[in-house]
């Protein structure tokens, strides 16, 4: 269960007065009535997904996992972000994973790109390659040398029992590549953009062969469905409004996620993207920026302490974590924690955030909206993740934003591909 | 050499307006003259570091390569941040490093630490400690659980001669346990804080470690200090000026640094710091935030391409890297890609931002600051570093702001002890 709290907000938010703006959002969301209707599919799917294809799933992670010892996940933007964030978030940076998951084709880093080869050579791995089209540039050329050097190292026949794509049911490059070379292939829906797709097999093939249990995922996706689709303002919808009066009626530019572990900054990536790329539009929107404390209480914290008043900040915080580590003893206490002698790092890091939470919105006059779950496991991570997305969608609606375009994306794309001689550009 | 560029600028900016400023600042930095005077040992430490020490943790970083195959390196704030940007600026991500280097000790995840401690479980490692007092919670709690751990793994004598302490020169927690314990210790200089801290022995026994040419590394930072210590626009210079014109005359809020590299996000974090710590104060300030193209693009390109307009771009591009990876050929061309065939992937990459710079400046008008280096190895990490340092001084100094200081980390520090019960609070 999420629990959207304002105890720091430190503004007036009268949460009531969008009792009817939610009702007409949350209707034209179910009803696919309001812009951007066609990209829906998201809403409902944790329900309507195609459960034989969940089944495949398992199996081409289970035989992946059995198989190697490393995946390489090609993808960029939606295609890899909602995976990375939650396999990060769920197993840790430094769990005893069984198989290696590598995220790669999403930059053009030559440094980078031959550093992963170099990993790869003469190796036996698994790759599962993400796109709708097939001929995004950055995967593609990606997808083009891992291909060559997995078919160097094992074979053209062996290779394609281990190349996995997930694309469009119907179109595209990479269906023609799969239709060719008998990739296995799971969807990407039509009605689903990349950065509401975690829920597909975009975000289900990944995490399965990372040993996250999708089952668990999917039911927190549900969990939250059932919670955040209602006409009534709900937690999401709270968050929502929240974020849309700090912005519009106290001016707020910026909104900063903030999480207390490091292996959640890609949390804040993934979400980075979902409102980025949904609500900045026609000169409008807030600018989403992430943290990780305590860390950058070193860092950025002085500058959200007393710096310029442009953010606010969004604090997720862990109810429950799984696993502890105790302060020990020792007996000079030169370094004097004595004090915290057999409390767990767990309450420490929850005591640093109720004293980061006082001091940033009291003495510092930064509002804080607090965003509290259980735990962040399969089940609190499929949940979180969909509460975003429901608040995103509605947040864009409030805007009077289309959430579900990118038109901005296209033009750095159209002048790469006129300067690189591309066919037809 | 670092060429700053403006001709996707988009604004007016009148440069030399700005040379009386300069000179007094410059002037005023060397003759230790302006607020925060007491912490500019870092403005000459390229060419008045202290060469014995250099020696010893040159020896020191031979030792522990031969003797370990991992470091952990615990500190937080400006007591990691620099040594993570260089080594993975230099090193990339999946390099063929002798020594893993880990750095742990700058949050309070008990997930997170659960992890590392057992991965380091029955392991031989060595451990580099950085922390000026000793005190820091983050810092003391790790290292007391590392200490323990190692001691149990080797015992305590092999455990002494494994640990390595950047401290205090006179006093300190810290240094107290070194001369009980008999740890081998290096100088964080009375006079230079975290962020500007680099170049000391914070920064040097990590990079060292990791393979880095120290010596290069150094070469670089000089060379940078000649260039810009001068009473001149230099280049550095001519950076603070475009970035202060964006701010106070065009009322931009954000500052956004772009890379071209996954492995020059963290890059980003220590100059988020460098900026953000240092200009923070006041109410005042440009927030500073961080990029990596081409990934973001397909994230938060959206919103610097169409969003509000709240932010500008500090472009860093590397005119000359190092290795490369060519497009391969593919017969059937089902991706499209053939038209890119032989061509490097740095080409892409360059020709990307080229485009990007287009888009964003032109059709966007968001004003793109563009600095230019030859290369990211250890001499080019060490000029941009020294290059930003420099630029930042002088940057608060044009906003009447002491770069040196952090007062307001210390509020949430305040709070967090009071509610823990640490004696004294």
């Amino acid at each position: 269960m999420i629990r959207v709290k304002t105890e720091h907000l430190g503004k007036d938010v009268d949460i009531v007065a969008y009792a009817e703006d939610i009702e007409r959002i949350n209707q034209g969301i179910d009803a696919r009535s309001l812009p951007g209707n066609d990209y829906l599919g998201w809403a409902k799917y944790p329900e309507n997904y195609d459960k034989e294809e969940f089944e495949r799933i398992l199996k081409a992670a289970d035989y992946i996992r059995n198989e190697v010892d490393t995946l390489v996940v090609a993808g960029i933007g939606g295609s890899y972000l909602g995976a990375r964030a939650a396999i990060e978030g769920i197993n840790g940076l430094y769990g005893d994973n069984k198989v290696e998951i590598i995220f790669f084709g999403h930059t053009m880093s030559g440094k980078h790109a031959k550093q992963i080869l170099r990993k790869l050579e003469g190796k036996r791995f698994a790759i599962n390659v993400i796109s709708k089209s097939g001929t995004t540039t950055e995967t593609a050329v990606a997808f083009r040398l891992l291909r060559d050097l997995l078919e160097k190292n094992v074979g053209k026949e062996e290779a394609r029992k281990l190349i996995f794509a997930t694309t469009d049911k119907e179109k595209g490059a990479l269906l023609g590549l799969c239709k060719k070379y008998g990739y296995e292939r799971f969807v990407l829906p039509g009605d689903i953009g990349g950065r509401y797709s975690v829920f597909t097999a975009v975000g289900l093939l990944p995490l399965a062969v990372a040993g996250i249990d999708i089952r668990a995922f999917m039911d927190g996706a549900k969990n939250a469905m059932l919670a955040y689709d209602s006409d009534e303002i709900n937690e999401a919808y709270k968050y929502a409004i929240l974020r849309h009066v700090l912005y519009k009626d106290y001016g707020y530019s910026v909104e900063m996620l903030v999480n207390y572990g490091l292996h959640l900054v890609q949390l804040g990536e993934w979400w980075k993207q979902l409102f980025g790329e949904s609500e900045g539009k026609e000169k409008t929107g807030l600018l989403p920026d992430s943290a990780v404390f305590t860390t950058d209480l070193h860092s950025l914290g002085q500058f959200i302490q007393e710096g310029s008043p442009v953010l606010f900040e969004t604090v997720i915080l862990e109810k429950d974590p799984e696993e502890d580590v105790l302060v020990p003893h020792d007996e000079d206490d030169l370094d004097g924690l004595n004090y915290l002698e057999g409390k767990g790092l767990n309450y420490v890091n929850s005591t640093a955030a109720e004293a980061t939470l006082d001091a940033h919105s009291i003495t510092g006059g930064v509002p804080n909206i607090l965003i509290e779950i259980d735990r962040f496991d399969a089940f609190g991570m499929g949940e979180l993740m969909y509460f975003f997305m429901r608040a995103c969608a509605a947040a864009c609606y409030l805007n009077e934003i289309n959430p579900f375009n990118q038109p901005g994306v296209e033009v750095y794309k159209k002048n790469m591909f006129h300067r690189l001689g591309k066919p037809g550009y």
